[in-house]
């Protein structure tokens, strides 16, 4: 079981050579060559700088820059055999580079270290993840708006606690999540902003003696400047952190949507229909249409907080500077991306795809006496009654309609004024949920006028 | 003797039947009396709003400003009895409103409702706890310049693993924390900017018929803008999630500098001491110092990411709008910003009472042939080695060094030829830990006259 | 008016200095005296064993023993004077008994430490809130038996993806709950147990050089023997992390009966009513009942695994033995425990008053061809058709009945042959969803007779 | 350079539209592969019983049986082309062998649905990671003894706050950590009793109307009893979390462990020495040794804790029975199996290879006046003072010595007597770290004839 190859990079000492176990538990290859792509950037810019630096010779600089792209297609086309022997995707690059330009390739490690490195790569990583998330949120949210457009005017109970409270509009109900996720893009955006800046040259953890310039490096790598001090750039994972807490808030956002869905997709409520594409069926049940898509986008929040929750763990009291306990960032953060991309683009292609059922929408938005309020605020507008007051008469009218079995409206003016004398016609026209919604016309309230003003500014905001 | 004291607690209620149960768990004036001044505050904006718009009569307006002023000042005083039976702040604020002022108390709900109340006095506690969090990290990291100004000079160990890698300088070291804090109140100041809009004037959750301006009382409120979008503003409690998320990270980074503390001051490390007003002491052993604040702000990432991970779990799947669920978030928030702010304050104190044990750290700092990356790197730079090679010939000079039990700078030149022709006598300009941080000059590098330049930028920022 | 309330709440103290802080962050007899009772015991029975083991004579013994009881009335009566200076409940209780009982409260601490006496003091406590929660799980356990005796034959829909999958008994389902929770149950008596193991003479981690009787003590609290690791003893907390732990997923199981409940109060399902007592209603829509009580419940699990993740963090990492982070376990303890009875109380009320709407259930039972895997499987069982090809003939006939717009059983018996020849009258007694129900008599199936079964079983049981 | 790499990933394929990322989110054979073993036992089993019963010819039944194990041999041997578009292991496994044994594999799923078989399948897997659990931290526990066999009158010192309090043994201190994966273990055993009910059977979710014999395939299983509630043995998942959180208990035990040996292995306190087999080294620096799997097992627990998280959340809040959320369980599951099992064999190998450095522990063991405490209750023995006086006289004495810059033994009984009169000779047999260890022999201290005690009995316990 024990190997007797000593290990290339650290070899003498470790004459018996690690053990199977500590093999198994130290490689790191099998996850982190995922990260390919940003080593060999990150290598190839570090080179260009020793050259361009004079430390080394630019015939060198050339050969290993040359070297790198010659690693790249092989990793790309699948032609690289990764050694868990050489642990790490660094080791595995730079053997792979001996191999190819010889003696230059010993020259490429000068003025860094694995620990800048990694969290050079590791942040190239993320950064890119932070760009998909916000390609992601704005495609959903293009969805949202084409379904809010259309449906501007849809009216559907606005729900509390599950019970019907007051009528909206379909669009609004759509404009709820576009705040939602544009919130959640401006997190992402800020944290993008907040973790560019470059580890690299923070060597081992304490900088380094040869004359670096890390403005060229970070600059060529699309940083907007290096991290200011050593020690914190080869130990801090916050950027991760940040990633992962705006990853799951975002899911949140996701995760209660899919749930109105799913419920909304019952046949006690049938609000939408689903398309096939993103449900499942039953070879038995024709009819039947499991909306597996949402559910499966209302656990992500699980997976993706479960990781936020092992990497905050992993930091926890860790000293500085860079612990081995810190190479658990990079499978929680593969993981929580991987499935945050999906669960966007899942949900954007059910939103693209969804119907709602108007009438059932519409049905289910008059029930419940839900313009009763609509009442009391006519009672307060047109008769001047203290609030507290006309909810009072409000209660005294519904408890009437309720015992009569008929909705607000077809109380006669004569019911209404056996209530409360002062009553007029004019209360009519605030009763049914059309003039319900069309009444709503606070800021950011649900009149349709109000929603397709929001559509507008968003429509411009994410084109 | 080991007497039920769950039942003690409970059991006597319960006796009482359901009603005292539904009361102990729904009631929530027990703990959100906390947010009485924003609650005050909220209305008395939204009374001044309804008034210039003409919905209700200046006279009353003024009348409901004076009496919730009136209010406050009996909350302030402790002169005010707090009602369960009212449940919340909302109400027991409101009644006793009436009591002081009659008829146009009944007025002052006019084209609100309890939901956008709810979330406009939570946000404006939480936007003054973000505040609260920039002050104190602001303290922090005085505390931590004040350090690093002084010790910009000192030699340490810079360790991983726990093992000593290369000297860094004690400035240094406390800049790396600088550079965490200073993240950390960015966060809170996106979070801030983000979260500034205001959720009054939404009402229950559609919005209302009322001619309300809900620009002037975000205005009067210190609000950005009103929230776009109704039913968002009272269902979404992301700005919480965020306040926890970053409080979470901020906590972790206490939690790193707080775990080298205690084992700084162990016996066995002695690099710091710290105060006796930070230390708790043993009746029986004089000299034993137990670093009790240190220990209680590395537990406090626990309470502080375990208050996140409850809210999280209850926003999970809750559909749109409120829901009781929701109610959860406020002592999450309290409580997590309570310790948050008591931890800041903790370490600030520590932080500046400390005294760095100089001889310790730099015996400690050379020890294990610290500098041994220097001595390769001196290869490489004077000789031309490649880098892989100059590993190696450091590696032969190590060991001749271990294997006569001296350190690097007493072995002779001749020593040094045996092993590699080479090396001139140069090379021992760069050995001994005061060379070895002095050389290390690259951006963000661990030599005293980066870190001061690094003193002196966040001087100027923090000012 | 957003005045920063932090500063309300931190800043005036701290103004005092370090001190204040400090004190803020250390001391814990604000929350710790919930276990004065504990406390008291434990160190009654530490008296009685020093006095028979002639550590201590009998007179001193005596008038410790009657001097802690002393103490304990005082704090039962509430004229106990807590002291924030003595920090913790051991120490106000020890300087108190001084006060009472002069030179022998001196001899009290023989053989045993503070960090025994509190490891003690939170085992009874947490013992206390286990036996608290079988019980409280128990008497639910009794409320959902009466619920499933009484509508062991209703039926109602199961539903897989919220969708109806095929009809179950009410009985049924109320009995996968008493097995749930049952699991709940044995989850705390075997937790239980594992911890009831005394620390008391653990001492301050080495044990004592004092010929103490541990096992006398440990049977004096109801201790099953004395723990068998001093260091252990004092230092682990893994009984809290059960507790929690246990708790979490009995929360788990409330918040999906409480999202059931929920879903199944709105006006599309309509399934149950809920008693007005765990409901609320608005003042001006009388016909609205909100299911507060269950959205709270349904919230608790973030609550409860909050503390659970808390205390998982704070433990982490920690060396032995005590370290001042542990003191951190208290709260979230106290917090969970609290919030577990009372949801379990709330839900045991609940589930008592809430009434079933047979005629809603029913209905919707026998909607979307819930009986369609009944044709099928009577396919197999009666024609010897393999289990897919009779779902394929199935599906054909649901599809036929979807076109006509009827339910299976509204088929004749030719419309069945021209899709199946061999199809005979018999098929349909099994069409129909009390002939469905009936038929599933497999062990655990949802046939009225298999759950009456159950239903005996669990009330001997909990009997 | 930076390209989106997650375009990469999922660009490509959903550019094919919708159906990609449907395939992409749904499809679960990717994992549960891994539950191949058990998938073809239940379904054998399933056979037998239905071949048993007369519900299929045994005909049938052997030829399944047969089929089924030439499917299992494909896949062992890695000839098994799993295909997407089949979904799952299920499907996966019947499909073979349908074209394996044509007509009667149609058979098979006679009296069982996917979501019973699934739920068998999983508890098998489960099942058999608690009985590696269990056998892993046996292993643990006997590297553990041997260690604290070899060192049980070995003096350490005994730290509170990582401070030195008292000299304890070498072999308590393991001995700790014995009782606490001792608890682990009973934990792990615990749940497996309890999850040890057979789901198969259970159907969609209401039985079925086959004559099935489910204690028959429960027996052929292992399982002690098939579950009696049919709804439940689809729908809960609890088996699952309680092994998560019993995983994540057993991870913080290791988590500790773990700290304190990278703790040791510090140039500062040099207590063990780590074999180069779980070590790692550095080219450079030949003396110097990572230690990189005490570091990665101190993580694990984020890992394990952070699966406990996700699935916790993912079954809040979920209606019963079978929701698609419930496919996220697996994953979790399995890779919190991998590495608890991974940590635990790294951990004993490392303790199994671990040299404890004698001198260096005693030398600190000694140090700081840690037998002050052994002073002071030797006042209390000898001289019958009260302990809170011992404590004060010895708080004097350890002054004097301090001041004097020499160890409590070096005092003279003179130097003692000007202290406290009554004080004799005999006191000197107290002090010193072998006399203070022998002396703590109240059961369960650190005296190394208590610790050899415990040895014993728990070699007998685990052999």
């Amino acid at each position: 079981m024990t190997k007797d190859t000593s290990n290339q990079m650290w070899g003498g000492r470790f004459a018996a050579g690690p053990d199977a176990i500590m093999e198994a538990i130290n490689a790191s290859i099998g996850f982190d060559q995922r990260m390919a792509a940003q080593d060999i950037a990150g290598s190839r810019a570090h080179a260009a700088m020793l050259g361009q630096t004079g430390i080394i010779t630019d015939n060198d600089a050339d050969a290993i820059r040359e070297g790198l792209l010659t690693v790249l297609s092989e990793i790309d086309s699948g032609n690289f055999a990764f050694s868990t022997a050489l642990e790490d995707i660094h080791m595995n690059v730079e053997a792979r580079l001996k191999d190819l330009v010889g003696e230059p390739a010993g020259r490429l490690h000068t003025g860094r270290s694995r620990n800048d490195q990694v969290a050079t790569d590791f942040k190239l990583w993320v950064r890119d993840q932070m760009d998909a998330a916000i390609s992601g949120i704005n495609a959903l949210i293009g969805a949202l708006l084409a379904q809010a457009e259309a449906g501007a005017d849809w009216v559907m109970p606005g729900f509390t606690h599950l019970q019907t409270a007051q009528p909206v509009t379909w669009g609004h109900h759509m404009m709820a999540y576009v705040e939602m996720f544009g919130r959640d893009m401006s997190r992402f955006e800020d944290a993008r902003k907040r973790m560019n800046e470059s580890p690299l040259g923070a060597a081992a953890l304490a900088g380094t003696s040869f004359p670096i310039d890390r403005h060229m490096t970070a600059e060529a790598l699309g940083f907007d400047r290096p991290a200011a001090n050593s020690l914190d750039a080869v130990s801090d994972r916050d950027f991760a952190l940040e990633f992962l807490a705006v990853s799951s808030i975002c899911a949140m956002h996701l995760s209660r949507f899919a749930e109105e869905l799913v419920i909304w997709s019952s046949a006690q409520f049938r609000f939408v229909t689903l398309s096939d594409r993103f449900s499942t069926g039953s070879s038995i049940m024709p009819q039947k249409k499991n909306p597996d898509a949402a559910e499966l986008i209302r656990a992500k929040i699980g997976r993706i907080f479960g990781a936020n929750t092992a990497l905050m763990m992993v930091m926890k009291g860790l000293p500085l500077a860079y612990s081995k306990d810190m190479q658990e960032d990079k499978e929680q953060v593969f993981d929580a991306a991987d499935n945050l991309m999906l669960a966007l683009a899942a949900m954007q292609g059910m939103v693209k795809d969804m119907t709602a059922n108007c009438d059932s929408l519409e049905a289910a938005a008059g029930s419940g006496f839900s313009t009763a309020t609509d009442l009391a605020d006519w009672l307060v507008r047109a008769l001047n009654m203290p609030f507290r007051d006309a909810h009072h008469v409000t209660g005294s009218l519904v408890a009437m309609a309720e015992s009569r079995n008929c909705d607000l409206p077809d109380l006669s003016l004569e019911d209404m004024k056996s209530v409360h004398e002062a009553i007029t016609a004019d209360v009519f026209e605030v009763l049914g949920v059309h003039n319900s919604v069309a009444s709503r016309t606070s800021y950011g309230g649900t009149a349709p006028e109000q929603v397709k003003a929001q559509v507008a500014l968003w429509k411009d905001r994410i084109s």
